[in-house]
């Protein structure tokens, strides 16, 4: 028997778990949790894109355990009105939250939010090639912050009088990206950076799915990054390809994550094997257009999972975002 | 030289272009208003599923427009919900407006929304079975009230003290729509149904996927059915695979309609041609996993648009709701 008949199974596991996966069986481990509250702080990244945040105090703790702030473009009208309840404007809160970069083409960013970030110091950069969209822009940006002495240089040298920032205003960052990734070799030593998204999922159907093609991307041309969409309602990321062990303690599981889905967006693959989930599969062939995706699961595994897939798949998880605040 | 060489391209078209689309090139025609507008008023359904009504004035021109309204469990209490505003029921309006049937497993059902719409005499259907989802049990009731005579009858009959309106309560409607389709003959010459659905996507995120795969799986088992899912920011429908072309009236391009995305969720596919498309494109292979989808694009055509995919592939088109009203 080849391996491509072998039996496809789904079982229905109790409620609560333990699993119990030896270390020779998964390449990747991931601790959830971590992915809110990174273990490195000083090598993660809170992203904002033009969505309007619906986190509610969530957003600002989530903020506080970040360590590098970047708004893609409109994403900066969406912070400066964060702090604006109705009628009242929360001018103190605002500028303690300042973001480190602002970049884009900077159509959508509002005039007076703009001067405002601008008279703060925060640095605004101007990247007016089509050729990238903003979150592409910011992510190139990002890792020129963390690996690029030259970037570093240019920025420090150059003060808020240099038309923007010594930064060629059509695609300046994406010039100096390309010129920090002709080493591939060094790439590869880059430390791993926590990338959080926020606004990225739930806007515009098209919009939502062009931010998880940047999952897919994202794993072929910088491994390091790792990145993830926090909504309103879920946590989504992607699961690479083998076997990958997910982590959580029992009282994060328990209090604030509920359903979860497999979701092979990607493409038809298939999940070789899962465990700890609510419904547990073998051998299963999964697609969209078949309309055979595991959703509506659930992480019973007492505190952690096994996922074992073909190809990356997206995970997203439930997450109930009152109760995660007493988790950060 | 074979097909699948043959050369890959993208151009920009001018914001408005006219098409020419010869009859013989297309197999399906999709009038863009008509999804919410329905040609045949007496075969179209609202079917209302469980997340916030969020489309405001509009949700009312739609409830017109629609002949038969469904809601799927928890979708009740939404519809409920509708009609009230902060403190203020209007009872008024929403004894105006009774859905002719709520059907799921009912877990999600209010006690007190229950008894309002039992009270009415809307009729209720319990399904148990965990082995459908509430879309499905949807679904296959609408093939039943439009084309069994047999369902017809035992609802009929049966009035409403009948336990579940004479209807088997863990998986009646299944049964009898499995009945209904053992003449497969006669399902192709059922008319189509046009079913529009609200709330199927924009809340947990693999909810959102499982509604997109109903698409798929619906083209394959229900050919009648025209699905598509309204939400507050897009329309969302299956192009099917082949030339199909896309109509609309001038005015409604230019007021009500933004950007749209063309979405290959189903898997990889190949882009043949379209037309009237800002960026058009021949042969050209999309998938989420390579990052290559278009998705920002927008409607050029004065009048339609031609759209010729290998695969059934998703498109949305963003809406502009409150221009919509209007139209309606």
């Amino acid at each position: 028997m080849v391996a491509e008949e072998e039996e496809e199974k789904c079982i229905e596991n109790p409620e609560r778990i333990n699993i119990q996966v030896p270390e020779n069986k998964f390449k990747t481990r991931i601790n959830v949790e971590n992915i809110l509250k990174p273990m490195d702080p000083t090598h993660s990244v809170l992203l904002i894109l033009n969505q309007e945040i619906k986190l509610k105090d969530l957003f600002l703790e989530i903020w506080n355990t970040h360590h590098i702030r970047v708004c893609a473009d409109g994403g900066a009208n969406r912070l400066y009105e964060y702090f604006q309840d109705d009628e009242d404007e929360d001018e103190v809160e605002r500028s303690l939250h300042l973001p480190d970069y602002i970049i884009g083409d900077l159509d959508s960013l509002k005039m007076e939010v703009r001067k405002y970030y601008e008279d703060k110091g925060v640095v605004i950069i101007q990247q007016n090639t089509q050729y990238s969209t903003d979150f592409t822009k910011t992510v190139n940006l990002v890792s020129l912050h963390y690996f690029s002495t030259k970037f570093k240089d240019i920025i420090a040298v150059q003060n808020s009088t240099a038309k923007n920032h010594g930064i060629g205003i059509e695609c300046g960052i994406h010039d100096l990206y390309n010129e920090l990734m002709k080493n591939g070799d060094s790439v590869m030593k880059f430390n791993k950076i926590n990338l959080l998204a926020l606004g990225g999922i739930g806007g515009r159907f098209d919009q939502s799915i062009h931010s998880i093609t940047q999952l897919y991307i994202l794993e072929q041309t910088d491994k390091y990054f790792e990145l993830a969409y926090l909504t309103e309602t879920d946590l989504i990321f992607l699961v690479p390809a083998g076997g990958t062990l997910l982590t959580y303690s029992e009282n994060f599981r328990n209090e604030c994550i509920g359903n979860c889905g497999l979701l092979p967006l990607g493409g038809m693959t298939k999940i070789i094997e899962t465990q700890g989930l609510k419904w547990d599969v073998t051998n299963w062939n999964t697609s969209v257009s078949s309309g055979k995706v595991s959703s509506s699961n659930r992480f019973v595994g007492i505190d952690g999972c096994f996922i074992n897939c073909k190809d990356s798949i997206v995970l997203n998880i439930e997450i109930f975002k009152d109760k995660l605040i007493d988790f950060m």
